[in-house]
């Protein structure tokens, strides 16, 4: 309350301020800024180059122990608008994590979920509750909410991903708890395949009657394999005749968002092609796979390539348009918004908007067909 | 009520019955067998062996035109206890159809839901609202409640496979109707891909953001591969490290039974090994896709071979022993139950009861493993 | 097959038949009526009066004893249609009870769920797993499937009051479980309100945060008591300015119908007004409470008066004139027909169909309003 | 970064850290506080008296017009643990508004949504898109997200009563969003029952089948009146034989908390009995309506009574001890944690802790009973 909108010499009001000051209130008269006609986003759109993220994950190998901090080596992507937080947009933590070869990482869980999506390289693994998940170009692994999980590298080359972590979210709900591993020693086992894949990744719609309790809340398979996702993608191009389209990741037990606090899509859009601009409630993090082309995010346009990281603040249209086949991994919190009702989305291209419906989490309506309702389960 | 119970000499009562009788009112007290400890199961196991019904299936093709009698050449599955009636348990129907070379069975739907599992062959297509979907061996191929299906073979192979269908439980509900196809010419297209898989078939938990709109209350996805399926097997045993085990066949979208009235799942026995003995409420037809060995059935001992049908009739343990590998297709109308809260399983083996909660249809705990919790959605 | 459609002097085919006979297996082409453009319904529209019925029982209590056969001195309705089954409709059993002052009918359970709605009368008890609920005019009173269920009478008056089970059901699917009590000696407790409603019976929407924990499947509160059905009807009337309304009854905790094969509704219509006329698929059982009119069930007209049971078979119109105010409560299998998909309704006056979604059983639109989402969760 | 962790005088680290900065790029072994063992919880217990609120808001109302910010005469709890911010906990807007006789506050709206909570008087009436509803001692009215609301004070009487928003909750996943009302001039009718009331509001379980659309993500019962929850106490309370229990208010047609984002419960705690001590994640605002005593939060002891305003921290235990009979009703944010899968709930009289399931958010299990899963719907 620096300054004052109402009656500044008033000395019965100065009174009644002063009173409430002392009483721990505010008068909601001298509040502005609180209740805005549309958000009021401090994030901006932004472009973390691939190329820099690389270069300087390597350079960061080279001088920075593993072991310090946080047991992990990361870089934070953050935004400028929004003052210094380590935060990509508002909601969503978004980094990159450099492992050098025969490094490890060991053990730790902590209430914000996380996910892993690989741009390039293979070899690391990632074991989450002790189960070994190989990490390859395109996978999308994830280490949900209060899972243990670590990372190490038995091979000789070093490798990078992006981790996206719903981090924003848990601190402002004062729900953040963290725990060591059991054991400091880096637990290095591989497997052919993770036993998460061996129960749940089996050919759509095809679950085991019997097999391990399923988890709550987000989805028992972990990997996502390309090989999946690039089949999967063409199949539904193929099938819908179209020069894009979106997949949704989610639980293949139960439906629904592979995680409650983060929603992952994947979008493939064919040289020449753009997407509809769109724009929704909560933040969102790109990260190119293939191709180049621009991304336009609100006023700004970037010229993308493989690796690149961006940000789209609340309320912002985005689009692709492709110069070459373009796959656009995308992490948002729309999960979160679903489930308070909160979401809104509006399809600029089209015309369309939409409120979505608690489950009827189909809010990325980005493509010209009758949306998919993908809400599940997970009870 | 041709005996009477009680004061068969009573002329008050005398009068009384025949008030009764007159007034349509039936006095319980000379009623029996309504409530029983245990069901009473009218329906026998048995087995319909697939040899006889190759052999039949292919004398009626010479000799009945198809388009005689509901445009389809079947032989109905009757279960000896089920007093003539054309049903392989008191709640399914179960048949083999048979379609010789350049045949077609034109389009028509009906409010009973239909599925069809090939034993062997291939090369027929059944298209459902005008999807076409290609049969093969080992594939599952649903014609949902009230969907326009139709069956065409344009080679010159003629071909056999199984039918089942919920028509006992929708005729007991008088809820059952028909209607004929838009067109007596049946629609011969083929397609490299059915629209259902480019949709919906794609890797484990990869779904449009945008597409045909899902269906109520069944899996959008109309046909499951052998191809998957036998993947899925072989990772679930391998992952287990397990002699047998189930799979269900969900919808890969939302999660849940395929259909609302039938449930598909299919179990494999390594060779020299045997399923637990597991018995449930409601009945089940089994269909032997591959192998040979024995299955018991109650107080029965059937030895099977690919293509036999067998009956396992309510609250009756079976188990399956395996001479070499087998794979069994299995549908029950455990979903009914399941949804009425009137599933009981006991598993003899183990010594284990269950109660099936709604919303947690695992019922088939056949195996020794947690119980997977596989109910969906389908709001 | 007494008949042979087809080639009735073809020998081939008298061998195949032959064969097939003794195959256990029959000929389609050979079967008709299975599947028809309607419900085949055989249940005919009938009326059982209540003066008959009261007077009838009570010639029950004077000259049979409560105890014999199954405890229960109970009159079942026979619909004329269904060639002597003791059913009102195919799906539901419909009888009065009748207990005489001081007698007891003691402990016991099965699978099929029943329900009691007290036309007149009141001061007997019924105890369901040991909780005391009073019976009382306009009362319903639910002893869901599995649960333990006795009555005593402790004063000098006998009562009559509607049982409604869904004992068709249950037995076509083969489960039919039962269990006399622990106790030959009926428990004759009393209480000043039943556990069920101290728990679960406060104002609209409140809940008790930990209590006993809520049953599977049906509803916890036990008593849906008339001063609260009268207030709620009138304001209901009032806000909508109608002259007819219905509730359903719900529970009050997860939502949904009160148990998973009966719904319960009440209808009030005004002096001088009439219903819609509806139909729907499955069947219902109509009991009237007060007043009297006429009550249009397919082409059959009855004059009713309290304590009349009434059946409307599957796919039936039905409608309700007042002569003066009406309370008609009503029972229906729909909640069946809703989860398996099978539901179809349609208003005859409004020329409106639809088609239940699951999870939207909201299928008896008899009411000019849109039309209430009542679907519950019952996980 | 102010300190460095690392090689402060290393000129490489130097320089990439330098590299770092201009990338909008921020190591995360420098970062600190990050993910903490147990939620690092900036708000602390607070109390905000009653009588102070009262006197303070009388004295607004002298001071200062309704129309003046927001057109609300409001004053908002400011923890003084967070900084200046306006907010009683780190999730919840809490404040006392204060209307004078004759004064009117017109309509707006905006996305995040609130409560209001009487604890004296009445007379006043808040239309809820259009919907009158009266105000009075004890009642809990709701304003949902985007329904234009407004109050107005047809009598001489000035009247204070509690809000409580989710806007930092909102605010946080930038989504506010906000709308005046059709019109300036305010909608001044009054009715002897609210429509939601009328539709919804009968005895439990008993609702319309045909009625109003109901709304997404929130009960359509928008006033849960005091004499039915006082009611609703006395039964549960004599039910249990206990000295203390805790209602929630839920939606009445499809259970569930009554807004997606706020949990309402009233405790009541009969004097010389304590409640138990518990703590869970998320925010909790209490407010005291009857009776006076002891209400301890983490290390602080408040002595209560009516109308005060008290805050409960994330994860900081709280109970009550009750020197006369206490009736305390208490909002929180955890529909937003059991949603997300992040809700934790410990009890340290019992030493039960517990992981609350999503559907199953019986989370605050102050209760010495197995706890009710009070989860909903809101499909």
């Amino acid at each position: 309350m620096a300054t004052r909108r109402f009656s500044a010499t008033d000395p019965d009001l100065d009174q009644l301020y002063q009173r409430l000051s002392e009483g721990s209130l505010q008068p909601l008269w001298e509040l502005s800024g609180l209740l805005t006609s549309e958000p009021r986003v401090r994030g901006v759109p932004h472009r973390w180059p691939g190329s820099e993220l690389r270069e300087l994950g390597s350079r960061a190998g080279d001088l920075v122990p593993v072991d310090r901090g946080g047991d992990r080596r990361v870089l934070a992507c953050c935004n400028p608008g929004l003052g210094g937080a380590p935060y990509a947009v508002s909601t969503l933590w978004a980094a990159v994590q450099y492992l050098r070869g025969h490094e490890v990482a060991p053990a730790h869980r902590h209430t914000p979920a996380a996910l892993r999506f690989i741009v390039e390289g293979q070899g690391v693994w990632t074991l989450v509750d002790g189960d070994a998940l190989h990490m390859g170009t395109g996978d999308l692994v994830l280490t949900p909410s209060w899972t243990f999980h670590e990372h190490h590298n038995p091979g000789p080359e070093p490798m990078i991903w992006m981790d996206v972590l719903d981090l924003p979210v848990v601190a402002a709900l004062d729900a953040v708890f963290f725990e060591e591993g059991p054991s400091e020693d880096a637990d290095t086992r591989t497997a052919a395949r993770s036993a998460s894949e061996g129960w749940f990744g089996g050919g759509p719609g095809l679950v085991p009657v019997a097999g391990p309790p399923l988890p709550q809340h987000r989805s028992p398979l972990l990997a996502y394999r390309w090989a999946d996702t690039d089949r999967a993608l063409d199949a539904v191009l193929d099938t819908a005749g179209a020069r894009w389209t979106t997949l949704r990741y989610t639980d293949p037990v139960r439906g629904g968002d592979v995680m409650p606090t983060m929603r992952c899509e994947i979008t493939r859009v064919l040289a020449g092609a753009s997407t509809d601009s769109v724009r929704q409630t909560g933040g969102r993090v790109l990260c190119v796979l293939h191709g180049s082309g621009e991304v336009h995010i609100g006023a700004e346009r970037f010229d993308v390539a493989p690796g690149d990281i961006l940000a789209v603040p609340s309320w912002t249209p985005w689009s692709v348009h492709a110069a070459d086949d373009v796959d656009l991994f995308s992490t948002s919190d729309a999960p979160v918004l679903d489930a308070l009702g909160l979401m809104r989305v509006q399809n600029l291209t089209t015309g369309q908007d939409g409120t979505a419906a608690r489950g009827a989490d189909h809010v990325t309506a980005l493509h010209p067909h009758t949306t998919t309702d993908l809400s599940g389960a997970h009870r």
